[in-house]
C-alpha cells in the first residue's frame, strides 16, 4: 500500500469517522489504520473480498468529498504552521505558548 | 420567529452550508437569513407551505447533528475566545496580533 495514501486517509478519518457508517468506520480503520488485508477484513465480516473492496473505495471518495466541502485537514494543517510560527518568535513566553498550545487542542478533542 | 434560534440556525448554516442539498440550502437561507415566510418560500417554489416547513425541521435537525458530529461552531467560539485572551494579554504587539487574526480567518474561508 502506498505510505502517502495511508497517511492521507488515516488523516481524514481522523476528522470525518463520525460522518461515516459503523460498517464504513470499521473497514477503512482494519484497512488503513490495522494494515489488514482486503481478504482478513472479509472473513472477518462474512462477506466476499469485492465488497469490502467496493464499500473502502467509496468511503475513501466520501473522506475526499468531505474535505472538499469542510476542509477541516487543511485548515488544521494551515493552522499548525501559524502556531509553529508564534512557538519559533516567542520560544521563552510560557504562557503564551500555553494558550497557542490550547488552540491546537481544541482540534483533538 | 425566536432571536436565539434563528442566530443558532444561521451559525450552524455558515459551517455546515456545503453538506446540505441546494434545496435545503435555499429554503433554510430565505427563511432564517432572509426571513422570508413559510407561505412566501411555498410560493416561490410552488411547493406547499407543510412541504417547505417539514423540509425546514429536518435541515434544522441535520445541522445539529453535523454539530453534534463536529463541533465547528463550539470549536470556533472557544479557538475565539483564547485569541481574544491573546489580543488582551499582547495589544501592543502588532506581529502577533496578525498572526492571531489569520488563525480566526481560517475559519471564515
Amino acid at each position: 500500500m502506498e505510505i502517502e495514501k495511508t497517511n492521507r486517509i488515516n488523516a481524514l478519518f481522523e476528522f470525518y469517522s463520525t460522518l461515516l457508517t459503523e460498517k464504513q468506520m470499521n473497514y477503512i480503520e482494519l484497512y488503513y489504520s490495522d494494515d489488514y488485508s482486503l481478504a482478513e477484513i472479509a472473513e472477518e465480516f462474512d462477506v466476499s473480498r469485492q465488497a469490502v473492496y467496493d464499500n473502502i473505495k467509496r468511503t475513501e471518495k466520501l473522506l475526499e468529498s468531505y474535505e472538499q466541502k469542510l476542509h477541516l485537514y487543511s485548515n488544521y494543517i494551515v493552522r499548525g504552521q501559524y502556531c509553529d510560527d508564534i512557538r519559533t518568535k516567542y520560544p521563552n513566553d510560557a504562557a503564551l505558548i500555553e494558550l497557542i498550545d490550547q488552540i491546537q487542542a481544541i482540534d483533538e478533542e
